[in-house]
């Protein structure tokens, strides 16, 4: 069958190559959103999984009629409220509305990986494209800066170009971003702190700051329904204070494993709900050109 | 089809838990790359690869009325040979000869993996599970060492384990060895750098050496039959100086662009072929027991 869902897929990827925080794409996202949810509204049920993870309930999307389960959905974030979503992202789109409704960037973020998951099981790679130019385009329009793929630096007097997920660079007047994202953190997330060290070491330590951004750490066992949340927290300590201070972690669902261990850790870690850091409006801006501080005794 | 290599695999498999430097372990190598060859030499034919690598030619073994493809072989370095591989591999195991022999170690760390892509395609794993015993049990068997798969230290006062490849401790007197072992190092080998980063910083920059071990970068185009070496020196140079220091980096097929960057940064890089190594027969624990620097004068 084909899927509904590969043209508007192709059109947003096509878009993001004419830049990322440009209104068309931010259309573009929408879409894709709608569509995945139209699917999901129209063709599928939702059915509640054998949850592991204390305190939080998982659903899967199943289409009618087969038995197959999408990835795990917290609903407690979803919403199939299509007016809701489109109002709250286009005030977001044209510079009035904040990004903090509850649902709004989690079923975004997430609506299209479900409904892909039933259309093109094994396809992996278009849900985490997807989610890397949904994120990039969150950063780029809410900053006003292009995001680049490549850092470029001399190592022993050999120029070199090391491509990383994203990096934005206000200018002299703010502080650099390096934006690692990832849809789960399993395997390869120690690439996001190695690159960072590598910014820490060829730039000077205060010159980049890091926000990784991660969906979630869900696995779901296909054949039984469980699903557990997959966290290292003796690897992350490690990473954190051996290899390079990732000074943000955003997550659309936040593990509680990490949460406890950002908790444990409170001058180490920053773990939230992504949610926390769009809620403020200008909450980018600030991060990048922190205002000076006040001199003493005022 | 029922694989013959299945069960040899399995027995192997199941050997390494009793330790990796044990003879009935060399056994088992031995009887799966030679099980492996059987299957090469009788069912299936060579075919020449369209190289794209500047000096060296790779062939596929193919099934005998069949078109689908192994991985490149090195043919340079392979031996269909068994008595051979069995006369030079035995005296290795019983304490008397080196693993010099030109195509010794290349055919037993590769036989398997390309029977394993005739019988069961899909199937990455065990083939990448067998190179890490097989470089385990080298490793082992020529120290008399076994193995560690995580390292514990503290971190900000709370004790962690990292599960990391294989960590050899000599005991006061030596070295320590940490050695990352990879198919090839495409995505996953910052982990090697990261690690040992890791490692510098939890137990001093000297206590810990590291060996990272690669079987080849080939890549092989399955409807095309063009092959290439997937090289990224830049990143090399830029972990190598920024993020740790790996003092040596062994491959069973040297790539070319990485022979080159040795070249280039010999007081960097040192990067050969792991027969090197192992020809000389007490080499590994010369690395391990380094002679006392000379007291200057003499």
């Amino acid at each position: 069958m084909a899927s509904p869902l590969h043209a508007p897929y192709l059109r947003l990827k096509q878009e993001a190559k004419n830049g990322f925080g440009q209104e068309a794409l931010s259309n573009r996202v929408l879409d894709l959103a709608l569509t995945s949810l139209e699917y999901l509204k129209h063709d599928c049920n939702a059915v509640e999984l054998d949850s592991h993870v204390p305190g939080k309930e998982y659903w899967s999307y199943v289409k009618k009629g087969t038995k197959a389960l999408s990835r795990p959905v917290n609903l407690k974030h979803f919403s199939l409220d299509g007016d809701y979503l489109t109002k709250s992202w286009n005030s977001w789109v044209a510079g009035k509305g904040d990004l903090g409704s509850p649902q709004l960037l989690y079923t975004l973020a997430t609506a299209y990986g479900v409904a892909s998951d039933l259309f093109d099981r094994g396809n992996k790679k278009a849900p985490a494209t997807f989610f890397e130019i949904f994120v990039a385009h969150l950063f780029a329009r809410s900053s006003g800066i292009e995001p680049a793929k490549k850092a470029r630096f001399p190592v022993e007097g050999k120029q070199v170009a090391l491509t990383m997920d994203f990096l934005f660079d206000p200018g002299e007047k703010g502080l650099k971003l390096h934006l690692p994202v990832k849809m789960s953190s399993r395997e390869r997330v120690v690439q996001a702190w190695a690159h960072h060290r590598v910014l820490e070491a060829a730039f000077g330590a205060a010159k980049y700051k890091g926000i990784l951004v991660v969906h979630s750490e869900t696995k779901l066992a296909l054949k039984t329904g469980e699903v557990v949340e997959i966290c290292v927290p003796d690897q992350w300590l490690a990473y954190q204070v051996y290899v390079a201070r990732m000074e943000r972690i955003y997550y659309f669902d936040v593990p509680g494993r990490y949460a406890a261990l950002a908790k444990e850790f409170p001058n180490l870690f920053s773990i939230e709900n992504i949610a926390e850091f769009f809620k403020k409006k200008d909450g980018l801006k600030e991060f990048l050109f922190p205002a000076p501080p006040k001199p003493a005794g005022q």
